[in-house]
């Protein structure tokens, strides 16, 4: 069970994403120290490899501390399904690996405790524990990226589920005739709200015609589509361009269709927003905020209506989570 | 937080539905001793009266267990909206009740500790506590009725939410391009998978032709499909009736993946089914069950596959769990 525990000792948090690899180093107070970033490489050998060496440097860095330099442990943040035991099962970003156990390798090769957990779940610790969450005791988390995870803050407890695989969230079927989602089911969530969806969305549009301000902006033809992608939509719709805001609405209205399920689930006071899709612009979640409520159905008069707000950790709150988890042991 | 304690005191059970109050005693050790079911009337007033009239029956029936006569407190099971504090703000059933505090308003007549809390959480604590989840710290219960409800159990706690509205799963949207559903949003779980919509699609199948057989038995026309009920289908696909069983395989995919949906919130090792649909036919819960598989994705070879089960306590689960809950207040 993830409770908040306080011990006095530094602690090394790794967020291994499909194209790199952030770690942190926390110190005995909890303070970020030290931090390293590096490309992941692909096959489990040279990824187990690459947690080694990431934790030795930091490990380095913290014998400088003097008094409290000796780490408690370490924290994995991992894109897929992790069991509890700390075994990636699958990871849908990860090609090639499925069932290492990272927690017992690592272990092996550092000598120290080690706790692995999905990265979205690590994610939302942070924001629980030192973010935009402090204090909230029924807090949901939901990261908008490549796809879509989560985490849920029950009481002050992560929720993890059985195997560690709760808050799967993107996966959750919204559109039961929609589109074939990569998991092989039809309209999941992050098919229309995740940041692929957003750049989806804006290349149909643009390849009817629409956002020719933005493909200008970016010296993009209608040949390089391809490179269009959610970032230029959420950074002309800050500048108030007409096409990319209609792109937007319609995309927040996806994010919160899917926040108005979780709130029908989890009943929290606060959703926290992150992911690289709301980085650059915070005018995703006032927009997505203001679409809630009409979504939460004629019970939303007598139904609590979650504040929405954006992470405060920003890229930093997978690494942070898995440190912070990595002493809540 | 709800825990399970040991108390040996009687406790009072009371599960109001939209018809019927159905309400149980339990004695220090827990077993049934009394039980008593009227009609639920309308209005505030008339429905706080039942509360407290059934209450003082099984209050009278106590005072006969000698030393352990003295009842430990009375819970309460509602179909809404409550509040962890006992006020039902809203139910869809109970017309014209609106914010009731239910809770202080039957201390006071009774001068006893109240617990109320949603219907169909209740149920799932029983079936936690004493009834089919026994020991199995990851459940989840799903009571497919008039709407669909539900509860989940993490760790052994029943989640509550912050304000005690966790687990409306019935509203849960499926089918973004979906039928509107009376609480005004389009799509939603129980549309397609409640008790209500099994009867709905009975008579769409029968108008169109089919189903004859059991309209037959029934001896139903064409002009009585209103009577048609999920009832009927239950029956004849469990005697083998070709177009029961088609509807019934239709109406189990659509159960199986709201409960794919729910796997991938909860991890949980066992969903119960209860409810009135799946009393008279455990067909139905063999159907889903072998649905669920296929409708959990590719990740599916991975994540753990949760058992699906009957509920144990029948339509006493509610009332049992409200008792059990007063126990564990």
């Amino acid at each position: 069970m993830t409770r908040p525990t306080e011990r006095g000792r530094p602690t090394i948090g790794i967020d291994l994403g499909g194209s790199k690899c952030a770690a942190v180093l926390l110190d005995a107070s909890g303070a970020l120290r030290a931090e390293v970033r590096v490309p992941t490489p692909s096959g489990a050998d040279p990824l187990l490899d690459t947690l080694e060496s990431v934790s030795r440097d930091l490990l380095s860095r913290a014998a400088a501390f003097g008094d409290n330099a000796e780490v408690a442990g370490i924290g994995v943040g991992l894109p897929g399904l992790v069991t509890e035991a700390g075994v990636l099962r699958f990871g849908p970003h990860l090609r090639g690996v499925v069932e290492l156990p990272v927690a017992l390798e690592l272990k092996t090769r550092l000598g120290l405790p080690v706790r692995v957990m999905n990265d979205n779940r690590a994610a939302a610790w942070a924001e629980h524990r030192v973010g935009a969450g402090v204090g909230v005791a029924h807090m949901l988390y939901v990261g908008l990226g490549t796809g879509i995870g989560g985490g849920a803050v029950s009481e002050g407890v992560l929720l993890g589920g059985a195997s560690g695989f709760a808050t799967e969230i993107g996966h959750i079927v919204v559109d039961a005739n929609g589109d074939l989602c990569v998991c092989g089911r039809h309209g999941c969530w992050e098919l229309y709200a995740s940041g692929t969806a957003l750049g989806r969305s804006a290349r149909r549009r643009a390849a009817a015609g629409m956002l020719d301000t933005v493909l200008r902006r970016h010296d993009l033809a209608l040949e390089d589509l391809d490179d269009l992608a959610g970032e230029h939509v959420t950074e002309a719709a800050g500048a108030g361009d007409p096409d990319a805001l209609a792109v937007l609405a319609e995309f927040a209205q996806w994010v919160a269709l899917g926040l108005a399920n979780l709130t029908m689930i989890f009943d929290p006071t606060m959703i926290v927003l992150g992911g690289g899709v709301v980085e650059p612009a915070s005018l995703i979640v006032g927009t997505v905020a203001a679409a809630l409520p009409s979504l939460l159905g004629t019970g939303s008069g007598h139904r609590p209506i979650p504040t929405v707000v954006g992470a405060a950790l920003g890229p930093r709150a997978g690494s942070i989570g898995a440190a912070l988890l990595a002493r809540d042991l």
